[in-house]
């Protein structure tokens, strides 16, 4: 009896075409980070469920992989954040503030699996921990490396909206919403999936006054671009601290981000984004692809106060974002936007045309050690066979390894483009390779238009 | 009331600078794989249970991670071999056989947690699987690979030993042990272990007589140069087709190791290298570090007639090899190995000297967009605090930029190693870097000798 060969669902696994161009957005997203100083973290997947669900409750709980071993109860872990603020607190006395760590790494939340959701998922996450304090300077970084990352992938149009928690705090204070906060913070963060009617339904059964909805509708709805929008909040002469402190942090936020090369094309201040959880506390950022209204936002995070209050007293405030890149990928590949014929394993394949392989093994290793990602084909088979194969794996070039070749320390290179074959001394294929590979004009991983709906 | 932040035992942690070197040792590892033309696989982690255990048994069956989930039975997986088989049986008329394929993750095991052991361990392995039938070249293409990874990592004195299970088959047909013959395979497999009285003793158990017990106990420990071995065993002139299949094999696979780079003295034919499991059916291979016998094997393999057979009635032979990354990083760590200083997060801190920071990104962005990794420091402190923060995460440039540097578009730049302090012109600073860079001399990742115990 045979078992039949099947995976969960929920969990995505790929097949190498699509693994590769997966691994090189992880690849992409990795540099960029690296590049900013952020050091990697490798934190368990499996914890104590006490420590995991320190906070959590709720939704979040219901959706846990969670059981016994032993005398033990174990998690699997359903976010990055979570185990960060677990290893800052564990490790406080062993690491240096500001804290500035990566963790690209599959999270679990086994919820019912439905078109775009995972229960095993790749998040991409940076966050940068301060003790005690931290440089508002860092909540422009982080928005920085984010850009620069979906840049790099080949995506232009999209925008990293933000706004700053203290801002929506100081404006309901002097209309005596202090209270509703919260619950107003919740209703506006649907704003662009509900529309203006059901938020202002929403805002009449928390029994807001008429002015006041008209006060909180006009001022989320407020748009323009960063000097408009900042021009407006201080017009609005709301003298509280934190409105105040709001708007500085606003304009140096979006200062930063021009000298860290972010184009004011691609953020704006936008006042109706909020994020959902309590966890936030200043600058908050959820980042649209232009076009795609209904992907929601690919990259979200921000500011908030007291990472690691679950396991100490110290106070340890951090600023955050988020890629979901399982998520990211699913999306781009269902509307045929991401580039699967860049990426090959191999750049050249050695075809050795009879049994004598001595000579095709050295061919490969000089190819290898010269930088070059070479595949050598065993199968001893018909020249056709062996040429079908070169055309499955979508290998750009071919060494052709026979008699005349062994015999004059030479290399056939097939080109599998041009169809063009080139005779080569061993000693200069590497260079020879380099050269067609420089010629060759760099391609995105994200196409901005889709080929197959041409 | 705060909760502990603890860890579970027997999964291991890692602090920055640890972190830092053991993803060096994963990139170095993928780095090799990918230089051979392999595919890089990602299975879940989470699999059915049936499916994950459709052979498993015994031991392995009670250390793992199994729990129900609604009404899923599932385990986590306990190592990447059988998620191989179930992908290649799943997909197999989508991939292109021969299949390359290389999984470097974690797997889990619930055992006890001892020195050496642990229940969340990084694998990192090859496997080549054919349709029907695979060349024996690839028999010396991996082993080639883990010869190769293991010199870039720095480490010198470790030897490739390998059988052929069809020699120790045929070898004891005349003797009349066929029968015995898997027995017989699992005492001489724990010779290195045990030694040759305890061996002796458990082949007088299996009822041998003292004939075939010397006839047995001569041939495993016969050894020599390749050369050697092979005239030896040439000269026993045992007719079966498997020991003369098994001659050949071992006779190709040490000539094809030598053109593919391999030198004499990294592997040798060692007679008494069986591998444990059945599974196994020609070539075998288990990597040995010289001077530290009490660590076992750190590197194994071998070939399988068939990969998938629970799953699917093709047949898959295969040739593979398995790095256990997470024991071997502790049993280096653990001898003082490492060359923790060999990595830091960043190349530059840029140290802005007074809050006008605006010309402090700006330096940080032309480094990072140069390839340079680069952390801006943001706190505004005492220039001697960051200074110490400097120092603490090892950076080897320090960027200081006031108002001379901003009014001048200059940037002084601190070697933290010599103490030198040049001032560069902001368009000069990434060719600085980058020529200071390659003036580095190259670093292994892993120690010949010990630092801490000199």
């Amino acid at each position: 009896m045979k078992t039949t060969p099947r995976t969960l669902s929920g969990f995505m696994e790929l097949l190498p075409a699509e693994q590769l161009v997966f691994n090189q957005i992880l690849d992409v997203i990795r540099d960029s980070f690296e590049s900013y100083g952020f050091v990697p973290l490798d934190t368990p997947v499996l914890e104590y469920a006490d420590v995991l669900l320190a906070k959590a409750g709720g939704e979040t709980e219901k959706q846990i992989y969670r059981f016994q071993k032993g005398d033990s109860d174990l998690c699997m872990r359903f976010d990055l954040t979570v185990p960060l603020s677990r290893y800052v607190a564990q490790h406080q006395n062993d690491i240096t503030f500001p804290f500035r760590r990566y963790q690209i790494a599959k999270s679990y939340r086994g919820e019912r699996p439905q078109k775009g959701r995972f229960r095993e998922f790749y998040q991409a996450d940076i966050d940068i921990i301060g003790n005690e304090r931290l440089s508002i300077i860092h909540d422009a970084e982080v928005p920085a490396i984010m850009y620069g990352i979906l840049r790099r992938l080949g995506l232009n149009r999209f925008r990293i909206k933000m706004n700053n928690r203290k801002l929506l705090n100081g404006f309901y204070q002097p209309l005596g919403l202090t209270k509703k906060a919260t619950d107003i913070l919740r209703i506006i963060d649907k704003f662009d999936k509900i529309g203006v009617d059901a938020v202002q339904d929403c805002l009449v059964d928390l029994s807001l006054s008429d002015d006041q909805i008209q006060s909180v509708l006009s001022f989320v709805q407020t748009s323009g671009t960063t000097d408009q929008v900042l021009s407006y909040l201080k017009g609005l002469n709301i003298q509280n601290e934190s409105f105040q402190t709001a708007i500085s942090e606003l304009e140096t936020v979006a200062n930063a981000l021009k000298t860290l090369g972010v184009p004011e094309t691609h953020y704006q201040i936008d006042l109706k984004i909020t994020r959902g959880l309590d966890y936030y506390t200043g600058t908050v950022y959820e980042t649209y692809v232009e076009g795609h209204p209904n992907w929601g936002a690919i990259c979200s995070g921000g500011r908030y106060d007291n990472l690691a209050e679950n396991y100490t007293d110290r106070k340890m405030p951090g600023i955050g974002m988020s890629l979901g890149v399982t998520r990211f990928f699913d999306l781009l590949r269902g509307e045929g936007l991401l580039n699967f014929g860049k990426m090959t394993s191999a750049e050249v394949l050695v075809l050795p045309m009879d049994e004598d392989m001595s000579y095709a093994c050295q061919v490969a290793t000089v190819l290898r050690q010269g930088g070059i990602k070479t595949e050598l084909y065993g199968a001893t088979t018909k020249f056709k066979n062996k040429m079908n194969y070169a055309n499955k794996i979508g290998v750009p070039f071919v060494a052709i390894i026979g008699e005349d070749e062994r015999q004059n320390n030479l290399v056939s290179l097939k080109d599998m483009v041009s169809g063009n074959q080139t005779s080569i001394p061993l000693s200069d294929v590497v260079k020879f390779v380099f050269q067609k590979r420089s010629e060759q004009p760099e391609q995105p991983i994200i196409l901005e238009v889709s080929r197959t709906s041409k």
